[in-house]
């Protein structure tokens, strides 16, 4: 029976021929290299390589070319063309291993000469990774179990300064935001064990509020520590937040890398809030590095049950639409039988007002979504911010202008007001 | 007493005032966000605020944007500012924890609305880092000892094809590699342990023939396994290189990620020979994402003993420039009392030929050089390829010209035609 066979989908842009340019990166990625090698015998080649198994020729490059290659041979007036492709390779040289899948789809063929522009749009795993790797342990059901949250997105926000309160001052903090009514809270990517605000000190605070909130109100807020760390540390803080009734813990995937995330994922209890930070240098060009669409496949299978996406109307670089298709990706199922499906994190100057173009974009309530100003500069206070998010997205999800869901909820109209 | 401070150096673009973008850029990875926060105090700012310690403004973008922004207000005719600026962090935020460095030098401020371009130049760490983490355990030192091989660079090559021969198959290249006199064998990045060419018996094979070779003539050939996998796997594979005695091991940085290079360090007990296959997409475009003389440091100080540089010559997108800037960096000490140096590793059509240039650029004979054609594809077969390359280098740090050394050596000569 013939292996099974990755696939890899890639936009490239060239001024070379682009079947040539492809043909070559198969070869580079597999059997072949710069020079005919003795060794490449064509039954080799049939057992091993890598081959093109779509080729759809684009528009070429407006201007050219988006990446500089030292010592390309262009001559003056070339076009730089551009073309969708699809890699294949079989399973039996690598194995069901997600580091070495990142060798062979995401190595070196980045580098190439004749590469002025080579962006990974996704990745098709067969089913063999689906029982090579874990997956969300708690993922979209397993999170609103442990947070008692139903039918709607889990309302958040997240500790502000981001670094600078103690762990007596982020408690305090906490306190206010548990009464107000919310589900949902996370540390800083900045802020992890560093000496000004150690990490036990803080889960010690935090939890105690948490848990004191939990007894008297029957609601125990979801608070995702930052345990971002070396291995031995990150056990240590899993254990800590084990001890202390904590119910999600938080990880920075590019501090950690993949190793470090599937180790994670072994040991630990509660569900891995995913953060991206870094994601902008491997993405922010459009002809270089990776799209969403591919890169959240290899989180969600290591094991995240979160995943960040930016969100509507977000303060940084992304459009909506690539924000809204990230979060689409994390609900749309790996394999039949094993969706591992994760809650998209929607972050980055999040109010009421975005409910409806996020619930129309994503066409699910299964996420998160994280505001700062947009409930603690509530005018009423922070309890009237949680309660404008709610109301906003209970119209979102009944199909009810906000304008008019407002007209008899006083939080929910002073939050588009402030909004607008 | 203050606290020590981490600082990184980075290229800026943006349409707006450069000045005012640095100030935003230090102030979101620090206490600040993008609006105004009660808790952020005066007092907090000047405890934890990430400062603008340098600005340099240089020439505006010929052209722009570099990068895409989503919803940037650019005035039509608007000029692209280019900067370059430091910006310097207190230790006590973080502590010396190399994944939140990550975080915080490398975060969320790719993605920024405002910067069209950005790239991290260079990073220099305290003090207190240097004893938080392990640095190279072998690095040139014990690297040349172990190999056998003083004072010239380590001579290498790379199985090839890179997949699709068996353990057997690699075995029998090994030996005739051995007999050719070679320093250095290393795996392609592709072969791991596929279920066509599995880890464990290629250990057995081709260490039985180091081996013997070794008993035969008391020289022990360096090969570096590709151990790259999930924690566990790495951990057996290891133990594996242990009882066959084998003396190096291979790991594909961006494929284990930080806390998996940190626990390698941990356990392994052979030098680390790190690939960084993947570079590509951190690195290719000027103005985003990652230099190697920032990079660089990170995984020394987590513990690799070799790093790719590529080489003078090579058959990528990079310039011989940049190569040599690489590998001078390898052999730049990270800290006064623990230098970290490791052994820069050149590659991608190496021949003879680039012995001269390599060395002058180089400044040092502390490197491991590997070439697949510029050996295996000598007229007078592999160990004339492997002679040939040391005649080089003997040439290049006696500074005598390659064609006058050549005359007497037909082996180098051949080599020089044969690259010509």
């Amino acid at each position: 029976m013939a292996s099974a066979r990755i696939e890899a989908d890639y936009l490239l842009e060239t001024p070379n021929d682009v079947r040539r340019v492809a043909d070559f990166m198969a070869g580079e990625q597999s059997s072949g290299t710069f020079v005919a090698i003795p060794g490449e015998t064509p039954e080799l080649k049939a057992r091993v390589a890598a081959q093109v198994t779509r080729l759809d020729v684009l528009d070429d490059a407006p201007a050219g070319p988006s990446l500089p290659s030292a010592g390309l041979d262009v001559k003056p007036g070339a076009r730089f063309h551009r073309a969708s492709l699809t890699l294949s390779w079989p399973l039996d040289t690598l194995g069901p291993s997600l580091p070495n899948l990142l060798a062979t789809v995401a190595g070196n063929l980045f580098e190439l000469k004749s590469v002025t522009g080579l962006k990974l749009l996704d990745i098709r795993l067969p089913h063999e990774f689906s029982t090579a790797y874990a997956g969300p342990r708690f993922g979209v059901e397993g999170t609103r179990r442990l947070a008692g949250v139903e039918r709607r997105p889990l309302i958040g926000t997240i500790i502000k300064p981001s670094v600078g309160l103690g762990p007596q001052e982020s408690a305090a903090l906490v306190e206010e935001l548990c009464r107000a009514g919310i589900d949902f809270i996370k540390d800083d990517e900045l802020q992890a064990d560093g000496p000004a605000c150690p990490f036990d000190q803080r889960v010690e605070s935090v939890m105690r509020v948490v848990n004191d909130h939990a007894q008297r109100t029957g609601k125990k807020v979801m608070f995702a520590f930052n345990l971002t760390g070396d291995l031995d540390q990150m056990r240590r803080r899993h254990d800590l937040l084990m001890k202390h009734g904590a119910t999600c813990a938080m990880a920075s995937l590019n501090s950690v890398g993949l190793v470090g995330m599937v180790e994670l994922r072994r040991f630990c209890e509660l569900p891995i809030h995913a953060h991206r930070n870094g994601w902008g240098y491997l993405t922010r060009h459009p002809m270089l590095g990776w799209s969403y669409i591919a890169w959240q496949k290899i989180w969600r299978l290591a094991g995240a049950d979160h995943m960040h996406v930016n969100g509507v109307g977000n303060k940084f670089a992304e459009s909506d639409e690539s924000s809204l298709a990230s979060a689409r990706a994390c609900l749309t199922p790996l394999f039949d039988d094993k969706p591992c499906k994760v809650l998209p994190v929607f972050s980055s100057a999040q109010t009421a007002r975005q409910a409806p173009a996020t619930y129309q974009g994503l066409g699910s309530a299964d996420l998160i979504v994280t505001a700062g100003g947009g409930i603690m500069a509530h005018p009423l206070g922070a309890a009237a911010g949680v309660a404008a998010m709610q109301e906003a997205w209970e119209a979102a999800l009944g199909g009810v202008p906000l304008a008019d869901f407002a007209r008899t909820r006083p939080n929910l109209q002073r939050a588009l007001e402030m909004a607008a």
